[in-house]
């Protein structure tokens, strides 16, 4: 085993625990939140905020200590610049719209940058008790279970995730839906782009498709696509292009063609 | 008790008795799709073709030995017509879409009406250990705890569930999510009806659209929506309309007039 290796696979095994760590936290506010509305005389929102700050603080402060060279960006507290070539990248909790209001499609996301590009992501999703993860050249597993794309899986015959936020018009939002039947394809839209992404990379969707996502909700899940086989479109990783949204695309290898026209990426 | 109460709560316990077994049935499917493509050297669309007469055949058979005067009407075997004056209308897997490509959002659901009234709303979600129940006069529950709808949601503070199929446009779709952006709201696409339904009833979501479904896809959602204080705009359920589809709308007290709206009903 290489240096190399060695420090890929030492944050790979970290991740893991982080994303398990921090959803089981996630998981407890999830189940009280009625009560902490009541306890605290809050809304629900700054519950999910209060959640929301206190996972990714969980993680970061734990990744501070092992690995304090390392950069960290999280959607909470923003981008730490680090000097090892090694940036995490986190979203404590992904889909907190579906958190707030009591649904189970939401995730914890923990990605690892080595030189700009993901070569680790786990994806954590504790009301399905489901751990997405990969690491670069390891493959992609979910609940230990190796996760190969199956390439006879189209837009005709499987299901396509799509997302959007108030970044993106209503008009462009009714567009990519009208393409995406028109050419066949039917979609899902579950309210977490992370955790649509890691369905994606267990070949649950066939591909994922938001034109206005960041880097944490993404780079984990692209991670994992590319692990189990799939493609995806390259994030901006550099400096602080980090930190500002971009299109996501990413789709199994029957299905590539068709998302790269969907994302008007041609 | 009346005789007319007695009758309504018999059944309701059986309803409730059937989608768990149902729903038991339909799991321990779900759970061996991949081996039993292979056993079977049929195609996943096969499989759940399978899954789900057998269930529907469960059900159907549990409710002609117990109630043999009530007409029956499933999504596989069609209707049979009765006497008592109760009819069953049973989708033994809502969401065969999520259910083929291995996601969580399927579920079984069982009505009875009385008089063409949806009397008893029964949704059990197996993959989220999740049963709803609700029954004329009796109020909505989930999992044993009581649903009350909070009339301080709307479209704009909250989620909204819309479906569609083949039977609907692309450019008819594209419409309605543009127009519910345009709004202030945002939509949720889970794939499964029926379980959308149940979420409004749960306050998850505060409104379901679609502009064509079967009465086994929203009665049982729609007796929950109302008795957990909701409204829904009514499902034809006279003789042979029945078995025919009809646009399915359901909201929260906030979010009638949107959804109304949005479904252009007036």
């Amino acid at each position: 085993m290489t240096s190399q290796e060695t420090a890929l696979d030492k944050r790979f095994a970290l991740a893991k625990l982080l994303a398990q760590e921090g959803g089981a936290m996630a998981l407890d506010y999830f189940n009280r939140r009625d009560s902490l509305v009541i306890e605290t005389k809050r809304d629900l929102q700054d519950v999910v905020s209060i959640a929301d700050r206190n996972v990714e603080k969980l993680i970061r402060d734990r990744v501070e200590v092992l690995f304090p060279e390392d950069g960290f960006l999280g959607e909470e507290f923003g981008l730490t610049a680090g000097t090892s070539g090694y940036t995490w990248v986190v979203d404590p909790i992904d889909g907190t719209a579906p958190f707030v209001n009591g649904m189970p499609n939401w995730c914890v996301s923990v990605a690892v940058l080595h030189e700009g590009v993901p070569v680790v992501g786990v994806i954590g999703a504790p009301c399905h008790g489901e751990l997405y993860a990969a690491a670069a050249g390891r493959g992609a597993k979910l609940n230990g279970k190796v996760l190969t794309l199956d390439p006879s899986r189209t837009i005709e015959n499987a299901l396509t995730g799509i997302g959007a936020n108030s970044h993106v018009t209503p008009e462009a939002v009714a567009d990519i839906v009208s393409r995406l039947l028109q050419a066949g394809g039917n979609f899902i839209r579950n309210g977490s782009g992370a955790l649509m992404l890691a369905y994606v990379a267990a070949g649950r969707l066939v591909g994922y498709y938001e034109p206005y996502m960041h880097a944490w909700d993404c780079l984990a899940g692209y991670c994992l696509v590319k692990e189990a086989g799939g493609w995806y479109h390259p994030f901006p990783t550099e400096g602080e292009r980090l930190t500002k949204g971009s299109p996501v695309v990413a789709a199994g290898p029957g299905a590539r063609a068709a998302l790269a026209k969907l994302a008007q990426l041609d």
